[in-house]
Formats: structure tokens, sequence, C-alpha cells
């Protein structure tokens, strides 16, 4: 069953009756599932999260936008986080029989439509148009106050409505992106100065995998270092290779692993892919993993 | 959340009317998961396959033994597959935050709600109460017919229930036993002897792990040889050690791997421990696999 994640940030995390009228787009409706939301008072925010088939979560989070855009007014809005419209961003990630380029596809799709509400859309990640608008820090650079002037500039014409501010509701990214995997690998030693250079080697800016990045990071209390690294792309590098490359670049200091850390959520198929990798299994599904029969359909 | 999977077996697979009748109680109940069902014409035989909370599970079997008892009789069966009943066997198997013993104990309610319904019952496997009583192969000896006079055997008096037979219902086995892996494991050669006693090594029976059951078989369109295993406790014997087994025992004839085979269900529990130990990952949580977020509550 195809299904995609959604993860819509709205510039309001304060008043609680907003929070529920924006959150009220994903509940309760079918093939969709609000698997969480965190409003955040500082950051004035929230942050939806959502999975489900992809019209269904198409349809939500354009009704969404229609709420939001009504009810959070860009004007008088503050918040430490920088933020260029009421719907600040809204990222699609593939999760199940889904490529990127669908992914795109509904990312241009919710564009075109919010950009009909008469708000500015720049699309963004794997969806940009241009170099330059794959990178959201780059888009949102000047946010909402400087927007004013920045969209006049022909290099930041909005992909989709009008090529001038909204005021009340600011402009929005809409973006295609993978699920990032974090994946940490902590070696016997106490020596920062060797994570740094295993993470130089295994990342993808110093002539390491395509879809990696990583630091080193110091572990005091363990007396330890860290390969901390993001796999921006787990389908195309798998997290098997990140790991045997940290472990031959470690065999050259003499090095071995302690032991690694997956930390937040996981697809089924990395882990499927890497388990497969080991063990030498051949044609798993994750259809044979008995909990997918209990996903509703 | 606490989940158990039964596996009910009822001596009817040729009037679909019938089998719908059974079916139907599981069928859009609460907190339960109609998983599939078989009918089998030539073992005049209906498996089905529910998961779901244990106390809805419980519920839904016993009047599913109740619809049986009433339009099955066992006095006109006929059918390729040993039987001794119209409900022939209900086992319980542990799925998610379950003990075996807790399977035990709903076998028992189960087992005591059949036999209150005048009909005989077995308890097997995990729920035996001798150890004659762990297989079933054993306890169905004689079949429906021989069980009139086997039953009058003090050796063989029921669990629960009467110490006579049901005419129309026969009498049944309830039991509890764990989710079996079954894990091929594919070697470079074409000599079975050589997988044959890599079984032998590997199986509990030849001093092997205590939770495996394995034998050779030949691969003649590959070339290769199998050793074929059953994993009857993957918690307690793991995957990783099954194969680590098997590649450590092919070492000494100069034998690698090929490939292996996971066959058929498979709890995400069995894959996250041979995923972990591979990649030495700390403490992974299912519930860190996203597509666990998406099932049923």
């Amino acid at each position: 069953m195809k299904r995609v994640m959604c993860i819509p940030n709205y510039s309001e995390g304060r008043d609680l009756d907003k929070v529920d009228k924006i959150t009220e787009c994903f509940r309760n409706k079918e093939k969709i599932k609000l698997i969480d939301y965190q409003p955040d008072k500082d950051h004035n925010r929230l942050v939806v999260e959502v999975i489900g088939d992809p019209r269904a979560v198409v349809e939500a989070v354009i009704e969404s936008v229609k709420v939001a855009s009504e009810i959070i007014d860009m004007r008088t809005h503050e918040g430490a986080h920088p933020r260029m419209g009421a719907v600040d961003v809204v990222p699609f990630v593939p999760v199940s029989e889904m490529t990127t380029e669908e992914c795109v596809e509904l990312a241009n799709e919710v564009g075109k439509a919010i950009g009909d509400m008469g708000i500015p859309v720049y699309l963004y990640e794997d969806a940009a148009t241009t170099k330059e608008r794959k990178n959201l820090a780059k888009i949102r650079k000047g946010q909402y106050e400087g927007f004013f002037e920045k969209i006049k500039d022909p290099d930041w014409k909005p992909d989709f409505g009008p090529a001038q501010m909204n005021e009340k509701s600011g402009c929005t990214a809409v973006g295609a992106r993978f699920h990032l995997v974090a994946f940490n690998v902590n070696l016997n030693t106490d020596r920062l100065e060797i994570a740094d250079a295993i993470a130089k080697k295994v990342r993808h800016i110093g002539g390491g995998l395509r879809f990696v990045k990583a630091i080193g990071l110091e572990l005091k209390d363990k007396g330890q270092v860290q390969v901390s690294m993001n796999l921006v792309n787990f389908e195309k590098t798998r997290i098997y290779q990140a790991l045997e490359m940290v472990k031959s670049e470690a065999r050259r200091y003499g090095l071995s692993v302690v032991n690694t850390e997956l930390i937040g959520l996981l697809p089924l198929q990395a882990l499927i892919d890497s388990a497969a990798y080991y063990m030498q299994i051949e044609d798993l599904k994750a259809e044979q993993v008995l909990e997918t029969l209990l996903i509703e359909e």
C-alpha cells in the first residue's frame, strides 16, 4: 500500500485552541494517521506528523493550510524559530511503495493549491526547481520580515502563487525529501581527532558515501568517541554500508566498534536491507514481518 | 500493547456457508484482526489466523467453538487431514508483550470453556499437563473414531470436560506454543552428507542449540545443499545464533554460505534481535520502526 509521511510546520505554538483547529484537519480521517504533534511555546510553532494514503494526506494538508491561513496572522507572529509563513514548511517523505518522484509530484500539487490561495510557494529539497532552492535555510533566509523585499528579486520569484508577499500568511516552502536515518557508531578510543578523521572519510563531501553526512563527537562519560551520521537516503546508501566503512577506517587505527545507536524513527525497509545483508537473506519482504499485517489499510 | 495470535483449526473445509459462519466470529470485531483463513476441500478443514488483544481473541475463539459445535457433525466428517473434533486444535502464540506463560493461561481459560460445553479438551505443547501430551500428534493418534476407546484409558483422561467422547463434536486440543521461524541456509556444495552433518551438529537433539530443529536437504536445481531449520523459540535461540553455528560448522569443510531464506511470517522482534547483533545496535526498540506506529490499537 502506498503511504506517505508529511510533517507540516505551522507558526502557532501558544494558542492551543488554534493548535486544535489545525490538528483537527488530521483527526478521525479515513486513511490517515496523526502520529504526533508538538506545539512549542518558545518557537511559537506547531510540528505535525501524519502518515497515510497520499491522496488523503494531500487533501488534509490543503485543508489545514486553509485553516491556518485564516487563524494565524504573521503580522503579529513572534517566536525563536526561523519562519516565513503561517504554514512555514510542508515536507513529504516516502514511507512505503512510494518514490521520491511521487513525493515531488505531491509537493507540486500541494504547492499549486497553496499558490491558488494567494500565498507564494517555494519548492525545496528534491522538489526544488533551481539548485539554490534545494536548501530550506537558503530559501527562508530573511524570514517573513525580509521576504517583502526578497520576493521582488527575479531569482526569488515563487514557484507557485503571486510574486508578492501575502501580508497575513507570508509564504510557504513545500518539499519532498527522504526519511533521514540518524546512525551513530561508538569507537573504543577517547581520541576525538580519530572520530573526526573517520567522519571525513565516510561522508560524501570528503569522498565517502553519496548520502552520508558525518561528524566526530566526544562521549566524555564513556571515554569513547562517536562517528555521528545522518543517512539522507537510506535506500541508496544503506546503513550497513556506512557501518562497514566506519569499521574499515577504524582498522587503520587498530580500533573497533563498541556499539552503535539508531536514533528516532526508522522505516522497516531500512532495517530489512541491512539485516538481509548481514544474514545473506534472499528476497526478504516487509510483508513477511508479522506486524505489517496489523497495519490499518 | 499485548497481542496474541491464535490459529484455530475447524473440521469443515467444503461447505462455504459453514466456513462463513465460523469466520464471522472474527470479523469486524474490536481489537481483533482476522489475518487469513484457508478452507481446504481435500482436508475438509478450515485454518483461521487471527491476531489481537488477548481478551478479545479468547472471547471470539470461544464464540467460534459454540458455532462450530452446532454446525459441524463429526459423525459424518471425512477428510485427508488427521482430526479428532469439530474444533480440532486451538494454539495460542505470543506476538507482542506476551510470554509463553500468559499463552498457557489463555489455553487453560479457553480449554475450560470448551470443557464446560461438554467437549473433552487436551492441553498440548507448552500448555501440556503431562510429557505425553506435549506432542499434538501423540494426542490425536487414533483420531475421532479411535477416541471413543482411547478416552477410557486413565492416561488419556481429558484436562477439561467430560471423560467421555462428545459424539457430535469429538474432542479438542488447546495449546500454547512459540512462533516458529523457518530459516534455511544454503551452502556452496552439492554434497548432501555435509548438510546432514551440519544439521546434526546445529540441532538440539545432536548437542546443538536448544530451540533448533534441523535437517539437510538437496537443492538439485542450484547444485547446492541446504540446512533447513525450524527455530521453535526465536527469543531464546536467535536467528543469528543458528546462522553463526552453521557458518562455523561449514568452515570445517572449507564451505561458506551462499544465501539464506526466511520462510513465511516473522515477528519484528526476531528481525530486530539479529539486526542488532550484527550491527551492534544498542537498545533498538520495535517502536522505533515507523510502521509500528500505523498498527491499529
